[in-house]
């Protein structure tokens, strides 16, 4: 949503504000950086998350510094997502970029106190990561719902921005003998590699079959 | 440096204080998330660095929403890289995890007003995307330096948090019939793709080579 806080201000023409162009681009990553105000510094930590509709949702132990200012009275947080696609090399270094699509969200953080809602959650942060996870693993017992704590955050406030194509450089520029042009960057995943302490062999579970497409 | 803010609080066995540890993983990206306090709410924002000794350097427009605060008074900020170097697949959703190394830095982000400085500092910034290029491209103009801040913040306030290894389960689910490893995540640089707009072709320059390892 278009707001004071989240309109894109430098290079206005690289901002989205559809839902759909947000939850896709979210939907190709599972880490986020969080910041949030804690005793009136910011903290950024890294940490993975799940979306579900126009929510996102959080979590971690109940003893983090996020959480605990939580447990007071709710916290103010943003959050980014950054999927780099490419460097984008020009042919002086002003005009020097990045291709990626990357999400501002910005909100209020609340806790899921509703227990189904909380296990609900935590089932799609982890098919956040691996699809179809959840359901393959052992049930979650009570005291691990205890000591992980779920916050939830609308996707009202979000924003998303992204740069695509070759360099854009200085009309003089490009009689310039120099090299230029865009350095694809992708995610990779590698073989799986089966835990050593397993009792016997595993075939591959479908949920990492579908992750790495075979 | 150990202090209460860099103090690693979850699983403090990850966390790492040595200057060594945590340049080196600096070294391994470009891309951070830094975290501010504007008009008393956090912003998140992804931006590159570029690591010089004990300081890392960013840079912005001056008119962005970072740059503003501190051209009033410096603003306290807060970063985050992380590489994610595999998903962590357990027994059990609660196990599961990601093998990961990232740094958090603290501290004051102040404005380089000295310009070889200046200068300095966007060759470092460059350079931590493709080494080298810098002394490849047009030679940087001085409309482009004063249109371009370049912040300073010290590695001093600074910690690293690493996991490396297998999943760690529960005893008693090692006797369960679930699939449990690592699926390792890399990052990998595509074959370049030199810029539509070109006046003739030009040979790879040794940046791009380096960055390939060809």
């Amino acid at each position: 949503m278009h707001t004071p806080k989240t309109k894109v201000k430098r290079i206005p023409k690289r901002g989205h504000y559809d839902f759909e162009t947000i939850a896709t681009i979210l939907d190709q990553e599972f880490l986020c950086q969080v910041g949030f105000v804690h005793e009136g510094y910011p903290v950024v930590i890294p940490t993975i998350y799940g979306r579900s509709g126009n929510f996102l949702y959080l979590h971690g132990a109940t003893t983090s510094r996020m959480l605990v200012d939580l447990q007071k009275e709710g916290v103010e947080i943003s959050l980014n997502v950054t999927l780099v696609d490419g460097i984008v090399m020009a042919r002086s270094g002003f005009n020097h970029s990045l291709n990626y699509r990357s999400v501002v969200v910005f909100g209020k953080a609340s806790l899921v106190t509703d227990q189904d809602e909380q296990v609900a959650a935590l089932k799609v942060i982890t098919d956040q990561i691996a699809p179809g996870r959840w359901e393959e693993v052992r049930p979650i017992k009570d005291k691990e719902l205890k000591a992980t704590s779920v916050l939830k955050i609308s996707l009202e406030e979000a924003s998303a921005k992204i740069r695509t194509g070759g360099p854009i450089d200085d009309k003089e520029d490009y009689d310039l003998d120099i090299w230029a042009g865009v350095i694809p960057i992708k995610k990779v995943l590698g073989n799986p590699i089966e835990d050593e302490l397993r009792k016997k062999d595993q075939p591959l579970p479908d949920s990492v079959k579908q992750l790495l497409g075979r």
